[in-house]
């Protein structure tokens, strides 16, 4: 007898991997192509449903059926239509219908959710919080994302398309301006993006005037990673960025187990990689914060899944939605 | 045959007071007597007595039945064993235990809760949250309380003892020292203790030198009141206070909102009289910091059941515990 699979999707800015996952959370097989979305978002869904039928075709001959497929979008998604409302990082997909496409062709159902609540359902399934019923979980990337999940299922509020937005909690009001345009939210604190400019405006006030930190900047070549590295070195501007990254973490994550009462935090990301900077000042704020947890209490975990956490994740969004 | 009816008891600093309250949420008496915890625990546990006794034979006449007696308390509650933990205002109860002392003497069970919650529990039963499943509470008293009420419930976290902690989220890491001793909580810009140091730190500062506002803090007769009928007159420093709360109000429930993708806030707590002092700056923040929602999407409203929020929810707390 054939038993059930799903498929899962990370459909990000640079990359776009499906996985077919089996029902105890294992991934059979993955693909990974570039892209490429400059083309459009109908060759960009013609690519998505190349990749569907191979691990379609994959399952079968693995006695797998593929059941409905899940999909992490980086952007504000609107999952009952099946549309992609805005992503930053995939402007051709603005207001495509990818989902309602994807399932006409497939013939099963194909369900989006958020990158970070993906991510989220991943960690809660497979990865660092299968032991916890309420747990908050930040992702680190450009920007920051968050999913929430309260008695082991995704919070998603009233339903207004948005949940868990903890890249835009305020935990500065005098911080610096976010892209969204409020000024100190922990996204302008402790993302990629925030790394960068942070480098930006230390040229900008001559606190940093040379050394690798300084070259790579002037030659437009400095990444989030390069910072993670000359912080390694014991750069003092990179360390510092690190610093005010962990310390905004410590803030939000206070207020966030204030407000509901919880005490664990899961925390993956390309960024999150950069833990070892950031983890010590984060905690010792968390300390000094929150009064009414000792600091033993509070837990503060990396993703052990990585990239694979949206990848599980989305198959779990399939599942869950064809049990219901 | 006889209806259930349960009692309603909040402990404040001040005063106790009870109510007999039935299932449809009516009041149908309540006694009222100063606290004086002065003389200790044990005294004032016995009038909480009397007033729970008093109230079960008035039921008796009226063909109504006490099924349990619900408690608001002013601190840090554990339920679970009917203790006091912490109260600033009641320091003659830390650690007495208050709900199993009256358990033994009434006959019937006797639920204990945190004040604001049982205040969430009031609103949301026959209050200004009626109409809402998911919603957050703030009690604007000398300091900030909270509650949660997520799903039509009371939401308790990993029942650490405290959730919807909103007085001590951190708006403003450069803010005001707060008395739980961080930095630029909600309560420390947004409470009644607020506005009595702002007004003490606006003296020490040479901006508030003359006029009414100085002359009473001068004769050590200043109240939160009064600084709000000067701020009612004009009173430019006055004026600055209430802005002030207006606006960390805005950057927390914008936070909150953020967090858990839901849209309506009910203010409630003596402090809240000074509404129209604060309600400006506070949706004013509102719509500035909260780039997810609309204005229009955004509600915050007054309790309207004022000092009964708190009667009423301890009543239902001893009616969802009877019925569990």
């Amino acid at each position: 007898m054939e038993k059930k699979a799903f498929i899962g999707i990370d459909l990000g800015g640079t990359n776009m991997r499906a996985a077919l996952v089996d029902t105890a959370g294992s991934i059979v097989e993955q693909i990974k192509i570039s892209t490429e979305i400059s083309q459009g978002a109908e060759p960009a869904a013609e690519n998505l449903l190349e990749m569907c039928r191979r691990l379609m075709d994959r399952a079968r001959s693995g006695q797998l059926k593929v059941e409905a497929v899940g999909m992490g979008v980086a952007g504000k998604i609107d999952p009952q239509e099946g549309i992609v409302v805005f992503s930053p990082n995939l402007p051709a997909m603005d207001n495509f219908p990818l989902g309602v496409k994807m399932e006409q062709a497939l013939g099963i159902p194909v369900i989006m959710e958020n990158d970070a609540n993906v991510f989220g359902l991943g960690e809660n399934w497979v990865g660092s919080a299968q032991d916890l019923s309420h747990w908050v979980g930040l992702t680190l990337g450009t920007g920051v994302g968050g999913a929430l999940i309260l008695n082991n299922r995704l919070w998603q509020g009233d339903n207004l398309g948005f949940s868990a937005e903890v890249g835009h909690l305020v935990v500065d009001p005098k911080g610096p301006r976010c892209t969204c345009g409020s000024d100190g939210c922990l996204e302008s604190h402790s993302s990629g993006r925030a790394l960068m400019e942070g480098v930006e405006a230390a040229v900008n006030k001559g606190k940093l005037v040379n050394g690798k930190l300084f070259d790579l900047w002037q030659r437009e070549k400095l990444t989030a990673q390069d910072i993670y590295l000359c912080g390694k070195e014991g750069d003092p501007a990179s360390l510092e960025l690190f610093q005010r990254m962990g310390w905004a973490l410590g803030i939000a994550i206070s207020n966030i187990f204030m407000l509901l009462g919880i005490r664990h935090a899961i925390i993956g990301g390309g960024v999150s990689a950069s833990w070892d900077l950031f983890i010590d000042p984060l905690m010792q704020t968390l300390r000094t914060t929150n009064k009414f947890l000792n600091a033993e209490q509070m837990v503060v975990r990396k993703s052990v899944l990585g990239d694979d956490a949206a990848l599980l994740g989305a198959a779990r969004l399939a599942w869950d939605f064809h049990r219901e």
